[in-house]
C-alpha cells in the first residue's frame, strides 16, 4: 500500500533534519561549534539557505536538538537492552554494560569544543536525561536486589550514584576490554556481601 | 629559644598570606568569585591595601592560591593517613575512605560560581595534584593486589580510575553515612574475585 501524502511528506521533514543536524555535528567536530555557519550547513545538507531557515533559526539550535536526538537514541537503546533480557540480575548488566559502551564511544564529545559547547547550555535538558537513566538503573537495581542478585543493606538510590558514577570512567578507558573490565569491578560492588 | 629573626619574618609573611587567602574564599563564598574587591580583602584581613598589592596583583591570583593550598592540604592529608596505617588492605581502605570524605566535604565549591570559576581557570595545576592522587591510589592498590588483598585480573591502572571515578559519587551524596556506604561497595568491586 502506497503510503499517504501527509505520511510521505512526514517522512521527508524527518529526512531533511536529519540530513541536516548529520551535517552540523560533522562540521561541528571538524571546524568547532562556535566557526561553522548555516550556509556551510546547508551547503553540506544538500538544500538550500532559505529552506534551512524553516527547520532551524540558527546554528546552536540545530546543534541541541541533534544532542538531544544523540540522547534520546541512547536512551532508547537502554530500553531495548533491558526490554529483551530476562531476569533481574542479566538485566541489570546488560543495561550497565550497554551505559559504559555508549559513554566509551561518545567519550569523544566531552574532550573536543563541541561537548564543551553542548554541555554549557544544556543544563536542563541534560539533567533531564539523566533522572530518566537514573531511574531506569535505580529500578533494575531494586528489582535485582528483591531477586537477591544485589545486595540489600544499602539504598538502591545510593548504589545508582555508585554505578553511574563508576561506569563514567569508561570514558577515559583506552578500550571496550578495558571497558567491559569496569563493568565487572563495578557489578562486583554491588553483589550480596558474602559475610 | 626564641626564633631567628629570618624565622619570625617568615613566620609572619605566612601568617599574613594565609588570612589573605581566607579572607578572599569567605568573601568569594558569599559574594561570587567576580564582585570581590581588592579593597574588601584588605579589609576583611585586616591590612593595608598597599600591603595587600605587595602579596598578590589582582582577586584571581589569590583565588587560585587559596584552590591550590586547599588542594596541597588534602593531598597532605591522604599521605599522612596512608602513613599511619599499617598493611597493605587496611592502608588502601583508609586513603579511599580519607579521599572520599574530603570530596564529600568539599562538595559545596563545585555547585557554586566560586567551584566553576577554580574549575575554568586551574586546569593544570588541577591535572597535576590529580596525577599525583592516582600514582598515590595506584601504588596502594598494586601493594594490596600483591597481598592478596585486591583482585590481580585486572590492572591495577584501570582499578585507580574505577575507584575514583565511584568514589566522585560521595559529592553528591547528602551524608558521611553514605559516604562510608560508598567507600564499602567501591572497595567490593576491588577484593579478589571469589571464583
Amino acid at each position: 500500500m502506497p503510503k499517504l501524502w501527509n505520511e510521505t511528506i512526514e517522512a521527508h521533514r524527518r529526512e531533511v533534519r536529519d540530513a541536516i543536524l548529520d551535517s552540523t555535528a560533522a562540521l561541528a567536530a571538524e571546524k568547532g561549534p562556535l566557526s561553522v555557519t548555516m550556509s556551510q550547513i546547508a551547503e553540506k545538507a544538500g538544500i538550500g539557505r532559505a529552506t534551512l531557515y524553516k527547520y532551524f533559526p540558527d546554528v546552536e539550535a540545530i546543534l541541541h536538538a541533534w544532542h538531544a536526538r544523540e540522547i534520546a537514541g541512547h536512551l532508547a537503546r537502554l530500553t531495548e537492552v533491558r526490554d529483551r533480557t530476562d531476569g533481574p540480575g542479566k538485566r541489570l548488566e546488560a543495561v550497565l554494560e550497554a551505559y559504559a559502551l555508549i559513554t566509551h564511544a561518545s567519550h569523544g564529545h566531552h574532550d573536543t569544543d563541541l561537548g564543551a559547547f553542548l554541555h554549557r547550555d544544556s543544563g536542563d535538558h541534560l539533567a533531564h536525561s539523566h533522572r530518566r537513566l537514573q531511574h531506569m538503573v535505580q529500578d533494575l537495581l531494586t528489582e535485582a536486589a528483591q531477586a537477591g542478585d544485589v545486595r540489600a543493606d544499602i539504598p538502591p538510590a545510593e548504589l545508582t550514584r555508585y554505578c553511574l558514577s563508576a561506569l563514567a570512567a569508561a570514558r577515559t578507558l583506552p578500550s571496550e576490554a578495558a571497558v567491559r573490565r569496569l563493568v565487572t569491578v563495578t557489578l562486583a560492588g554491588v553483589r550480596p556481601s558474602p559475610h
